[in-house]
C-alpha cells in the first residue's frame, strides 16, 4: 500500500534493461553519443516537428532550466500557487532566473483558468521600472492535485500569455499521465496549444532518472546548452540518460504506463467514492487521488500500512476539509497493482468500520 | 584504442547490477532511503570520521556546489589555471557562487605548489573593499595532466590557505586513482592534510552517474541541503544514485578498479616511452597519459581508429611541445585491456615505422 | 498643491550648503574621508552603540544590500506584501540574495502584526529542503499607508521572528517620521526592540540623495563593504554623502524636520475628515494620508492642479474603498507649507460643492 | 600637491550651483523629471543620434550594468587584465551579470591591440558547451595607465569582437579627458568605431556623482531601465542627478575641464621628465601620470606631502621599473593648478638633490 508517490517506485525492467545494454563498449560522452541524438529524432516525431532535446536527471532542472532560457532576472513568472515550481522546489526559479519573481494565481486543484490568470495579471499593472514586468506563465500537467488541463483550456491560458508577450512553460512531470488521459496527441496539447516549453517528466512514469526540456523554438538551443552544462545537469556518460528515455518512448512504452497508472488511480477512487468513508476531493484525471476522510481514518490508514502524504493545504485551498478532516494524497504508479488498491480499499473500510462503532 | 576518456567507457558490472536489484520494491525519495544512509555511514568509515554527504549526478555539480558553500560571491577562488572547475565547467562556479572570481594559478602538469599559490596571493594584495578577497583554494587531485599531489604537497599547499582565512576544496573526479596510486588512507590526503570539502568522483571510475559532496565540517551540511535541492540536484529516486556508490565502495571495489586504470596507463606511458617515437609528457602518476608525437604520427594513430583528445595547450604550457608536434592525452579506465594498449603501442611503432621511412 | 510624494520636494537648504562647503579642497575618495568617519560615530551616538554604518544614495540599495547580508540565497523572506522591498523596486531583494523567496504577510494599512507573521510563518511549515526556510522578517517604519509600529509591536514581532532563527530588518524610509511620531530614542524602536539593521532614509526627508545602512551587530560589516563596492554603491566622492548626513543629523534638524512633514499632513487630515467630502482611509501617524473620495472630486482635485498618487489596491486592502470611490495618497515633506495644505482643502471643498451641485 | 586621483577633487562650481538650483520647488521623481528629459536630448546631440540614456551615481554601476545588459550569465568578457572593471570593481561585473567569467588581456600601459585581443580569443578556442563563449570585449578609454586609444586602434578593436559576434563596451571613466586629448567628435570614437554601449564619465571629471550610461542601440533601454531599478541605482530625486549633468554638459564645460587637466598632466610629466629624476613610464595621453622613482625620491616626496598611489605592479607591467624603484600614478583634475605642478617639482628636485649627495 505505497501511495506516498510516483517516485517511490522502482524503474520499469525495460529502462534497466536500456541500461545494462547501454554498458556495452566505448561511446562519446557528454551528449554526443548516438543514443542521444536518436532520442532527439524520436522527440521530433512524437512533437511532429523540430525540437531541441535537453536531457538531464531531474524534473527542478528541467523546470527551472527551461524557465531560466525565457525569463530574465527582472521579469516576473505567473503560475498556480501550490504549482511544484512554486512551492517544492527551494527557489530552483529563483536562483536559475538569477532572482526573477514568482507570482501566484489561484485554483481550486491547484489549477488555474484563463480568467484567473487575467485577474492575476490586472492586479499587477505596469508601473515601469518599478514593478517586474510578467514574462513567463508557467502550467503543470497534470497539475499538483491531479487534475488535467483540457486542450481549449490551455489555448485559453496561451493566449492572455501572448497577449502579454509572455512565454509559456509547461512541467510535464507527469505529462505522460495527462497525455494518456487526454487522448491526445502531444502535440496537441503543447505547441499547437501554444507552448514555448515542455519538461518531459519520465522519472516518475518509470525511469531511473530521466528527463527532458523539449523546446518548440529551437533559437533558445544554444542558450539552453550552455545554461545546463554550467548547472552540471550534462551527464558525462550520457549514453546511460538517453538509454532511459530511448526504451521509455519504444513502442510507447510511456503512454502505456501512464495509461496502468491511471487506472490504478481512478479504480482506487472508485473504490472510495463508493465506501461511504470521507470522499474524494477532486476529479481523478491522471494518476493522483486526493481524498478527505475523518481523522481516525487517517490514523487507522496509517497504522494498517498504508503510506501516504498529508497535503499541506486548509479550507477552501483543501476543498473544504474540516479540520477533524485529514486531506491526503494517494499516488498510483506502474509499479500499482490491483491488489495495492484492493489492500488500501480493505484497510478504508475497516477503519471505516471500527470509526463507526467508536 | 579508446583512450578519449574515462567517461566514454560504460560501467562496472557491480555497478549496473546494483542498480538493478535497487529497482525492487517501493522506497522513501529524495535521499530519505535507508540505502543513502547506509553511504552516509560508509563514507564516515573511509574518511575515519563523521562527514557530510551529498549525492549527485555529475562532477560540476559537485564541484560547484562544495565551492559556493565556501565562497561568498563576493570572493576569490584560487586553483590552477587548467583546473576543470576554471576552464571547462562553462562558468559553473561563478554561477553557483553568485559572481566569484576565479583565479588561475600556474604550474607545470596542471600542478602547482605551496610557494606558486602564495605568490599569486602576493600579487593579489588587499585592497579593500575594490578587490574581491582570497576566500577558497580549490584543488584536483589527480590533476588535469594526470599528476599527484603528495600528502605533504597538499598540507603545504593547505597551510597557506589557512594563513589567508581561506577554504579548502578538493576536485577528487579522479580521487580513486590518486588515492590508489599514493596508497594512502583516504583520510590521509584529504581533512587531514587540510582540506574541507571533497567532490568524490565515481562515474569516471565506473559508476553510471555517481558522485559525493563530502563535507568534512558538518555545519555545512544544512546549507549544501538547500542549495543541492534549489539547483535541481536532489535526485528523486535517490535509492538508485545510493546503490551506484554502495556497490561502488563494497569491498574496495573503488580502489581495485582505479588500480587497473592506472596500471594500464602505467603500460601505455612505459611502452610510450620505450617506442623511441614521441616522448611521455608528465610523469604518469593515475590514469592518465601526456604523449608528445611527431603529427605525421598523431595523423596515423587516429587513422589507425585511436580515440584521443588533443590538449589544447601549446609551448610552455605543453612541456614543450613544438609547432610540428602534438600534445595528445590518453585516459585508461576500469574497461581498458591489455589489448587496448597493446594494440595501441602497435599501432604506434607502426607509425614511427611510417614516418622514418617518409 | 504638489502631495505626490515626499521625494518630489527639493532638497534641505542645510544639505545644500553643505555640498557646498564639502567641495573645498582634496579629499581621501571611497569613503575613507574624515567626514564619513564622522558621521558613524555622530550615529553611534544617535543609536547609543557601536554601529556599522554605510552610506549609499537610494533605499533600494539599502534595503536589498543590508537584506542580502542576512538571507542566504536559498532563504525566504516575510514582509508585507504591499511593502516597497515586495512590490515597488522590481526584484531589488531577489537579485541582491541571488534569489530567495518573498512571503506576501497581509494587514491593513500595510502594517501586520505579531499574529499574522506567525500565521504565514505556520502557513510555510519547514519542509527540508523543499521548501525554502525563513530567515529573514521585513518590517517598514512608517508603513506604506503611513502608519507606524509601537515599540511593543516590533518587539513582539520580533520575537515571532526570533523564535523561527529569522533576521530582522526595518525599512526606515520615513523612520524619520516615525521616530518624531513616536517621540521615543532611535534605539528604543530598533536594536533595543530587536532589530538587526536599519535602512536609515534622509532623502525623502530633506537630502539630495542619502541614506544609510545601520548595522547594530558590526560582524556583518565586513561583508557589507565588499557587497556595497560591488553593487557599485560606494560613492567615490563619499565627503557630498556624508556631508549631506552630517548636516541632516546636526541639531537634530531630521526629527524637526520630519514633525514639521507630519504636523502638515496631520493638518490634512483634519481637513478632510472635517471637510465631509470623501474619508481619510487610516490614523494619519506620520507624514503620509491616504483619503478616499468619489471619483468625481478625484477629477475635480487634479483639474484644479493637485498632484497626488491613486493608490493602486482596492476592496479590503484599500479600506474598503468603492468602485465609485478612487483612494489617493497625499505626502506631506519639509517643503509643504500651510498654504499648500489650505490650498487643497479648498479645492477638495470647491469639487464637493460642485459634487453636491451634480 | 593632492595627486592622488581625480575623485579626490571636489566638484566644479557650476555643478554645485545646478544643484543649488535644482531644488527649487517640486518635481517629478524617478528619471520622469524634465531635466532628466533634456539630458537625454543633449546627448543625442553630443552623439549625433538617437540613444539611450542612464544616469546613476557610480561608474562601477554604470559599467556592470552596461555590461550585463550584453553579456549573458554564460558568457565571457574580454578586457585588459588591469582594466578597472576586471581588477578595481569587487567583481560587480560578475556580479550584475549572474556569473559571466573575465578573461584578461594584456598589453602595455593597460592597453591593448586588436592583434592581442585576437591572440586571447585564439586562446580560448571553442569547445560547446564546456568553455563559456566570448560574448563582449571591454575598452577603458583613457586607459588605467592614462594612454589613449586612437580612433582606427578601436575600429581594429571593434572589427575582432565583431567578427566574434562580441558587443563592445568602452569604460569612459575619464572619457572627457580622452576625447579632448583626441580633438575628435564624441561619435567619432564611440558608436561610428563599432562601441555598443558607454560608460559616459562625469564624476571624475567635475560633478559630485554623476555618471550616465549612454546605449547606442535603444533597443537595449527597456532591459537596462528595469536591470537599474532593481539594483537601486534609479535615484528618486533624479533632477539632482540630471542638474549635474547639464551644468557639465553646458557650452562644452566637460570639455573645457579635461584639457586643463590633460594641460596639468602634460606640464607635470614635462616637467618630471627635464628633472632627471626618475622617469615617465609612458606617454601622457590625457590626464594621468606614471613615473618611476627611486624609492628614496618616493619617501622625500611623500614626506614634502605629496599625495599620490603606488601602482601595484612590478617587472615588465610596470614598464620595467625594479626592485629599488617605485612606480607612483599622479593625476591631475579640474582642481589642479599650475602651483600643485610646481610644487611637485620642486619637492622632486629637492628630493633629487637629497638622494645624489647621499
Amino acid at each position: 500500500m505505497f501511495f506516498a508517490s510516483d517516485n517511490t517506485a522502482g524503474a520499469l525492467p525495460e529502462v534497466l534493461d536500456a541500461i545494462q545494454a547501454a554498458a556495452a563498449g566505448f561511446a562519446p560522452s557528454y551528449a554526443t553519443d548516438p543514443v542521444t541524438e536518436a532520442v532527439s529524432q524520436r522527440f521530433a516525431e512524437i512533437f511532429e516537428r523540430e525540437v531541441g532535446v535537453f536531457l538531464m536527471s531531474t524534473g527542478t532542472a528541467a523546470n527551472a532550466l527551461a524557465i531560466s532560457s525565457v525569463t530574465p532576472p527582472w521579469g516576473a513568472i505567473f503560475c498556480h500557487r501550490e504549482a511544484h515550481i512554486m512551492a517544492d522546489e527551494c527557489g530552483a526559479c529563483e536562483f536559475y532566473t538569477g532572482g526573477a519573481k514568482m507570482i501566484g494565481v489561484t485554483g481550486d486543484g491547484a489549477k488555474y483558468t484563463a480568467d484567473t490568470l487575467g485577474q492575476a495579471l490586472a492586479a499587477h499593472p505596469p508601473h515601469k521600472p518599478h514593478i517586474v514586468p510578467p514574462k513567463t506563465v508557467g502550467l503543470t500537467q497534470a497539475t499538483e492535485c491531479g487534475r488535467i488541463y483540457q486542450v481549449a483550456e490551455i489555448e485559453a491560458i496561451t493566449e492572455v500569455a501572448r497577449s502579454h508577450d509572455m512565454a509559456v512553460h509547461m512541467d510535464g512531470a507527469r505529462f505522460a499521465n495527462a497525455v494518456a488521459s487526454l487522448g491526445c496527441a502531444p502535440a496537441e496539447v503543447t505547441w499547437k496549444a501554444g507552448v514555448d516549453l515542455l519538461s518531459f517528466g519520465a522519472t516518475k512514469n518509470g525511469c531511473v532518472a530521466a528527463e527532458a526540456v523539449i523546446v518548440f523554438d529551437k533559437a533558445k538551443a544554444e542558450e539552453l546548452s550552455y545554461r545546463r552544462m554550467r548547472a552540471g545537469h550534462l551527464i558525462s556518460k550520457s549514453r546511460f540518460l538517453a538509454a532511459q528515455i530511448e526504451a521509455y518512448l519504444k513502442d510507447d512504452l510511456w503512454l502505456k504506463t501512464a495509461m496502468h497508472a491511471n487506472r490504478m488511480a481512478k479504480r482506487l477512487s472508485d473504490g472510495i467514492a463508493s465506501a461511504g468513508i470521507g470522499r474524494v476531493a477532486w476529479p481523478v484525471d491522471a494518476n493522483e487521488v486526493f481524498a478527505i476522510v475523518p481523522r481516525p481514518v487517517h490514523e487507522a490508514l496509517q497504522a494498517a500500512g498504508a503510506v501516504f502524504h498529508d497535503w499541506p493545504f486548509a479550507g477552501p485551498e483543501a476543498n473544504g476539509a474540516g479540520p477533524d478532516e485529514a486531506l491526503i494524497r494517494l499516488v498510483a504508479s506502474f509499479a500499482t497493482t490491483d491488489a495495492h488498491v484492493d489492500d488500501f480499499l480493505a484497510a478504508l473500510a475497516e477503519a471505516g468500520r471500527t470509526e463507526a462503532a467508536e
